[in-house]
């Protein structure tokens, strides 16, 4: 049987778990895909520690650059992380020709730019399944299981930490503190949460999906992203008892070719399965002009899922190198520039939690003054009896506005003081439910 | 960019779904992959009625072998379904050497080993992603995007009639028959329902799924099936109240290389994303050794849902033969045996509703005899009051038991007259639901 080498750089979390799933099912492995991969060196700084997996010692090294330049070694997996070193070896294994495949997100997503550059330049692919939804195949369904469709929404829960968070903060009527620092006790997230809980983790994420349901790189820039930090569990219970669930979700959509991109908290309605992603759990909506609307779920993070998806990327790389006169494959995703929408102009439903003065007809001068913006109510609910003297509560869904009027909107009500300065607004989506669904 | 030529066997209303798409995204499709499909012929009974989309006139015949012959088409798409004529017209394409793709669940599943066999022979592919849960692209992902793992375990709600019915039944609180009036009427049933509500449907693709996670052809003489024709209401409604909804299901597991593959109506909790699979939409719940479990979700039928199933193996395909010097891919399965895990041995929790007789002591009695059938008891519910003369019906749900041993206590219990003979049984699945899920 054919071999391809392959030289691990990062032996971590994930990279063990690769040399794991490859000891355990190399050799089915090897029957489905007509390709033996074998692994030809490993590389991290720290070559003592015991990651629970037996790798023959010859094949260890500090030295990451001997193992890409080992001339059996032909696919390259950076399990680094960062955007600094690990682009180093990028670029360096995708010099020399090597099929590169690597779970970094934020350096794909962030300096895309020079890694595409640098695969075109030398004709060595990238391969990134476990950049996105950790063991969810959901790069191969988007290259390959719905390439005949052209995707007009996409949407994602791509951090587990933050739907942790959330669950917790729903199911046990936690505080985001208490919650959050439950998760870091659990070992679900990071001492330094900002790159999860402030969203950027899950933009990393949505602007990959998007660069491949476009054709075209999405920078990160043009990701509008607000994370989690700080909602209030009140936002949550009164979102239940309205029927909806809160999620950090990412939202992506195609409108005749100007593209909608954004990371929010976001009211998913209960009965869309969506709603039911619970935990560390990660899903992903996606909607094509021919197939209508599929899902995809499973776990996203992980040493075992994520090798699943490194794994599979070894066995088609594997594969796609053991031909000899291929046809080449086109990038994913080429450079280029797409007409994207402003959040200013997003269209959406809104949720506000607005905190009313303690005047006579207040809730006449909201309503009036939603609706000299364009904004229609579709409920008012007050949760708590007004008592004379306090600031009263209340939450507001609208229907369809535009985010710019809303903005506006509120603004002008603080001037008046109609309304306090923390008001919540939180976006609503519906998810295309489908009738008969 | 190289052209592949494709030739349409069967213009009904997956084919002209086929054209559609073809027509639609075509551009998007060579953009993506590099090689451009172009349809050669088109071949059906009828070639006058008007199917929606415009087609070239000189593209149209009644001659199917005319099209499967023509040296330009490469890849033949068998859209007439059926195990007669269409197994002649794929045996054909096979010996001509070209490529073969089909949504024949029945054919592969029935008469898998003759194809197989051909296409080993020829060397020629034969790809069926549209054969298994519509588009959703479950073929792919467990060739593919799962290749990494060994496959414990399968679950799929994969035919959307039944699953139609059923959504009727709970929501509506109809009764079985008048479900399937009410699916006819909407034309989700067929005038003679019997392959999909007595199982057989669910069973071709049952038994295409196991083939392809053990990669061994599993026949459909190995599929235990059970349908859900004359399923009662109250069975629906208990097993609600239990917290349990009632899905026909495709289950298949494999412990220790014994493979349990059935098909049955079954009570799964409804906390499980399963359970939120509603009217004719499908999804398949995939254990993976290494990812643990997924899950995928989409419409199961219909002519775009399908077609865009098709026209990813079409872009497949095309790539494929694109290249000259390839190293031919192992079939998805060859022939062979597998050890299976009869019935009789399944070990599984039951739902029981009973009709016991008018009795002293007969609750005692039944506990007894299911005690020394080695099934014990986790709840009994006596729905209704107990009125002298009548018989009482209960509902038992045990914890696991085998198979074998519920039918022979049953029998017992309705020897001795103890229960009525018309007990329900039926079986749960907790579908490995995880903790942080």
């Amino acid at each position: 049987m054919k071999q391809i080498g392959v030289g691990l750089i990062g032996f971590g979390t994930v990279g063990a778990g690769v040399v794991e799933a490859l000891q355990r099912n190399g050799a089915v492995l090897a029957e489905r895909t007509g390709v033996l991969p074998v692994l030809r060196g490993i590389a991290d700084i720290d070559i003592e520690r015991d990651r629970g997996v037996k790798v023959d010692p010859a094949l260890l090294t500090r030295d990451a650059l001997s193992v890409i330049r080992n001339p059996e070694v032909r696919i390259v997996v950076e399990l680094v992380g960062g955007t600094t070193i690990a682009k180093t070896f990028i670029l360096e294994a995708l010099r020399l020709g090597k099929t590169v495949i690597t779970a970094n997100k934020a350096l794909l997503a962030e300096q895309g730019a020079e890694i595409l550059a640098a695969s075109a330049a030398s004709g060595a692919d990238v391969w990134f399944e476990a950049s996105v939804a950790g063991g969810i195949p959901i790069i191969r369904v988007l290259r390959d299981g719905l390439v005949a469709n052209r995707i007009t929404a996409l949407y994602g829960i791509l951090n587990g930490t933050c739907n942790y968070i959330l669950t917790r903060m729903e199911r046990e009527q936690m505080t985001f503190d208490h919650a959050l620092k439950e998760a870091q006790a659990a070992g679900y997230a990071e001492a330094d949460p900002g790159l999860d809980i402030d969203g950027y983790d899950t933009a990393h994420k949505a602007a990959i999906l998007a660069s491949l349901a476009y054709g075209v790189r999405v920078p990160m820039e043009r990701v509008f992203v607000e994370g989690i930090r700080g909602l209030a569990k009140v936002d949550i219970e009164h979102a239940r008892s309205l029927g909806y669930r809160v999620k950090l979700l990412a939202v992506i959509k195609n409108e005749r070719g100007v593209v909608d991109i954004r990371v929010h908290p976001t009211l998913v309605p209960v009965e869309h399965m969506l709603a039911s992603v619970m935990g560390v759990f990660n899903a992903v909506v996606v909607d094509g002009d021919v197939v209508g609307q599929t899902v995809y779920y499973g776990r996203g993070a992980g040493r075992m899922p994520t090798a699943s998806a490194v794994v599979s990327d070894i066995a088609e790389a594997s594969r796609t190198l053991a031909v000899e006169n291929r046809v080449a494959r086109p990038a994913p995703y080429r450079g280029g520039e797409l007409a994207y929408l402003d959040i200013g102009d997003v269209i959406s439903r809104y949720y506000l939690r607005l905190s009313l003065a303690d005047k006579p007809g207040v809730l006449g001068v909201v309503a009036t003054e939603l609706g000299r913006n364009n904004i229609s109510l579709a409920s008012v609910l007050q949760k708590e009896p007004h008592t004379s003297g306090r600031a009263v509560p209340v939450v507001v869904l609208t229907h369809p506005a535009r985010e710019r009027d809303v903005t506006t909107a509120l603004r002008a009500l603080e001037e008046m003081q109609a309304i306090g300065t923390k008001s919540v607004r939180l976006r609503i989506e519906d998810l295309g439910i489908e009738k008969n669904a």
